[in-house]
């Protein structure tokens, strides 16, 4: 029952926040009646509810359990009134991204009007290879997950991503030496990308801080900013 | 099975975000080995984890899957950029909240160092009749809603909370007429809140904007800022 509920559960997406009772029961792999039944209790518990037009979405019991004791909630609000100065400054997007399942999720993100492309979303996914907050990760990470990720399939999103095994290891080694990942063009011709670790209490690197801005020459002139961020908040969180 | 789950997952909060697996199956009234093989399987889909010390915690995943499809995010996405502006301008503290259970739950918040006191939390709740956040959704909320609250009980935070339903009565009355809430020292004497509507596409009120100051001469002064950022919010959501 619990595994069929979890099953229903994963079927919402960042672009299906709602879905009809059979749309969910197919998704999920359930039998309508099953599916139907599970959905009414959830329900009554405000982990799940139904719209004006009848469908189904995450209920905001749920995202309130989730949230009020949130392993990323600490960090975010240790990092956020950095976050929101840094913003000020570089405009365009500033994020928080950690590990997940070899991916980077994204945890927060203050964007300006008007700013450069930007794929991520917050509770979004990136590939780790490919954005910069998850180059800083992997660099920091452990040698099982390089080399996991190494052994592939790592996907090209522009000609500027990098996909080779062995240049991967170069920039990886790279990140490490600068401190930040640098990434023009990598995942938008567009945008760059930029990202430092944030290491928490025992110096292991617990998140990544990355600003997306576009990709011309006055990208590299935020890279000083970021580093100071990062240097701040990581105090905060060890003095937290 | 799935009732079980959702009573583990209610004893945590925003003061308790780690438990011992006793002291789970105690609070949520379960026998330790139900509790311990319940606690078992969440684990392994990441809606719990277990940290350094053992004590169980909610998962990253859950919070990933509640704030992927979550109604508030969209709210959320569409405020940030005035909250921020808004924030820059009165610093201490500027936050947003839903109606969740006769209650306010608080979905975002922004702070500055050294700001005035505030009990608020993100996912954290508040009396509807005594945070200033709660008499906008309250004023603009349904008359089943409102005779519920007066009805009682109506806890006094300080001598200057309202908790006599006539009182309680005009002070509504007010804050529709005026299009805003400002409660000096109604939590904590040495605090004002002020809160004004945000109006969704069908000009339905669907959260408060809030700011919580000094409790001094120059409170009323952000009024207009305040009223001003409600009707770029507003005005952003019913666009987008």
């Amino acid at each position: 029952m619990l595994s069929r509920a979890v099953r229903l559960f994963e079927v919402f997406g960042v672009d299906t926040p709602a879905l009809t009772v059979s749309e969910l029961a197919r998704r999920a792999g359930l039998p309508v009646a099953t599916a139907s039944r599970l959905i009414n209790e959830l329900v009554s518990y405000g982990w799940l509810r139904r719209d004006a037009s009848k469908r189904v979405r995450i209920g905001v019991r749920m995202w309130e359990l989730a949230s009020r004791a949130s392993p990323t909630l600490g960090l975010r609000e240790a990092a956020m009134p950095f976050i929101e100065a840094l913003h000020a400054v570089v405009g365009h997007h500033v994020q928080l991204g950690v590990l997940q399942d070899h991916e980077v999720l994204f945890v927060e993100r203050l964007s300006a009007p008007g700013a450069v492309v930007n794929v991520t979303r917050i509770a979004g996914r990136l590939p780790i290879h490919a954005s910069s907050s998850g180059l800083v990760l992997l660099a920091c990470g452990a040698s099982e997950l390089q080399e996991s990720v190494l052994a592939g399939p790592l996907r090209a999103f522009t000609p500027n991503t990098v996909t080779e095994p062995k240049a991967l290891r170069v920039l990886l080694a790279e990140t490490r030496r600068n401190g930040y990942a640098f990434c023009a063009g990598f995942i938008d011709e567009s945008a760059t990308g930029i990202a430092v670790p944030l290491r928490g209490l025992s110096g292991r690197t617990v998140a990544a801080l990355g600003v997306v801005v576009p990709n011309d020459d006055a990208a590299r002139m935020q890279i000083p900013a970021l580093l100071a961020t990062a240097r701040g908040i990581s105090r905060s969180m060890r003095g937290g």
